[in-house]
């Protein structure tokens, strides 16, 4: 007799390739076993068979492909349960690849393309505004400060900034409502990238605390999109993670070695330790720091303890 | 006696070029005049002095050089004075230069920009909400549509969309509301960006009604964003009204003249008349819907009467 496992359920055959009996799997135990199915284990339904037969020498069948073949026809009337639940099967481990750091990268990018459609309708709204009053827009370079400017009421605006005879032109009531809808729409843009910035922060601390406590949550966050994956960080090479983000400076050394000098530090140059270090000590330290964030990843995809703290600690302490 | 008039005020000189009499312009006489000071008419504060001197022959100062540079330099005490009224003026004209057609540019573009900006954040939403449905995305191919789609509830879309066993992951309620809140913004960025367009047919119908009964509010609000103003687009040959918008075609034509045929229709090959007639057509509409945009163009420009409807009509006739 044989013993017999596939994505439909477990089969026993006579000698001469007769089904004699079968368990078939139910949806839940399919889902389950759905990452272990190809493992070679034993899995759910052959268990009451392997009780039940567990003197008959070549219960679980062999390499004998004579065997297999003739197996394989018998089961031919299973094809299209086993389609089905290969969909299903497939279908479950699909939905399980969606891991938490996937959603990282989509908050991270969101972040990003929040900031540039706020730069492209700031750059507009104040080119538009300075037709009204073209002295102010010099004076505030910040998008969002500006954006609250162009809310408030004219006369008190010329009050403020002193032009009384400014070059500016008093607009009807109505071509000024369209200039402050798209400086309510901006402020809302901003609005809603601060709250994506929170949720990444608590996502971060969520799925990855050590990287999150050495690194940061944005950079964290940036590194994780650049390298695709928490896992493919795991795999790089800690030289690689001080460079993520200085590809083109990095290929522009590559093509011409001789007339440009390699980048030092990727994303990671925004980071505090880095940033703040003067010029030639940058590269030692963004060294230093892509050691350690590699480091709290490694903790972090496996699952380790949290020693976040500690390996920040250590870093501050080597560049008092 | 010479009589004198410049941006302070009027000046009635005596034989040997002493000011007698003056007049000064106030702020209010300042503005009027902005525009009119330097063409020689009769200005506010000459009149006056015309009545009371009328007898006095060379009372307008002649082209004599010698009595310019003697009055000139008995101006030299108002230099101040002539430097703040000038600043003023300036300033006036400055503001002055605001036309209407540049706030139909900045509307026009801040649809574009809009339009742009929704772009780059549906196709964010599409991956980031395929981790939860991806059966969804592929159906629903309007950016709004799925915006809305987003933010309704899961287990409801999953019967909607017959999708029972997805490949999608049943996210946690704060990963979901990160998703809403982006769908969100997207919706709230549709609606100014309909606002916009409603304000930008309001402004076109109250700039350049002829133009926008001939060509449309969206395409004829385009036309003077690439030309640069109402007043460029009427010193225009028609055929260059013709392929605005189609730069690109046109230099690569005219780069590389064998193998790239000339661009027929820029921006207006938007427009139903063009756009609805078969290929071969569509050079000879262009063509004549450019010249009637020009003549629509040329009206608005010099405030002649309401010819739009007839301009329109006979298009419409030609290419019944």
């Amino acid at each position: 007799m044989y013993l017999y496992s596939n994505i439909v359920g477990t089969f026993v055959f006579s000698q001469n390739f007769q089904i004699r009996e079968k368990i078939l799997f139910n949806e839940k135990q399919l889902l389950e076993f759905a990452g272990k199915l190809s493992a070679g284990e034993v899995i759910e339904t052959e268990k009451p068979f392997l009780e039940k037969f567990k003197n008959i020498e070549d219960l679980r069948q062999g390499k004998n492909q004579k065997a297999l073949d003739a197996i394989a026809k018998e089961l031919l009337g299973y094809t299209q349960k086993m389609y089905e639940n290969n969909l299903l099967v497939t279908k479950a481990s699909v939905s399980l690849s969606v891991t938490d750091d996937l959603l990282i990268i989509q908050v991270s990018s969101s972040v990003d393309e929040l900031a540039k459609s706020i730069n492209l309708l700031s750059k507009r709204l104040r080119e538009w505004f300075s037709y009204s009053l073209p002295e102010v827009e010099d004076r505030i370079t910040d998008h969002k400060k500006f954006a609250e400017i162009c809310l408030s009421d004219r006369k008190q605006l010329v009050q403020e900034f002193h032009v009384q005879h400014g070059m500016g032109r008093d607009l009807q009531k109505k071509d000024s409502i369209a200039i402050q809808n798209l400086a309510r729409t901006i402020l809302e843009l901003f609005r809603q990238k601060e709250e994506a910035e929170r949720y990444l922060e608590d996502l971060m601390a969520r799925v990855c605390p050590n990287m999150t406590a050495v690194a940061g949550a944005l950079i964290g966050a940036k590194l994780i999109t650049i390298g695709g994956s928490l896992r493919n960080l795991v795999v790089m090479p800690s030289s690689t993670i001080q460079l993520l983000g200085a590809e083109k400076a990095l290929f522009k050394h590559m093509l011409n070695k001789k007339n440009v000098r390699p980048p030092k530090h990727g994303e990671i140059i925004n980071h505090p330790l880095v940033s703040s270090a003067p010029r030639e000590e940058r590269g030692r330290r963004a060294r230093a720091l892509a050691d350690k964030i590699l480091l709290a990843v490694k903790v972090d995809y496996f699952k380790g303890q949290f020693i976040g703290d500690r390996l920040r600690k250590e870093l501050e302490a080597k560049f008092a």
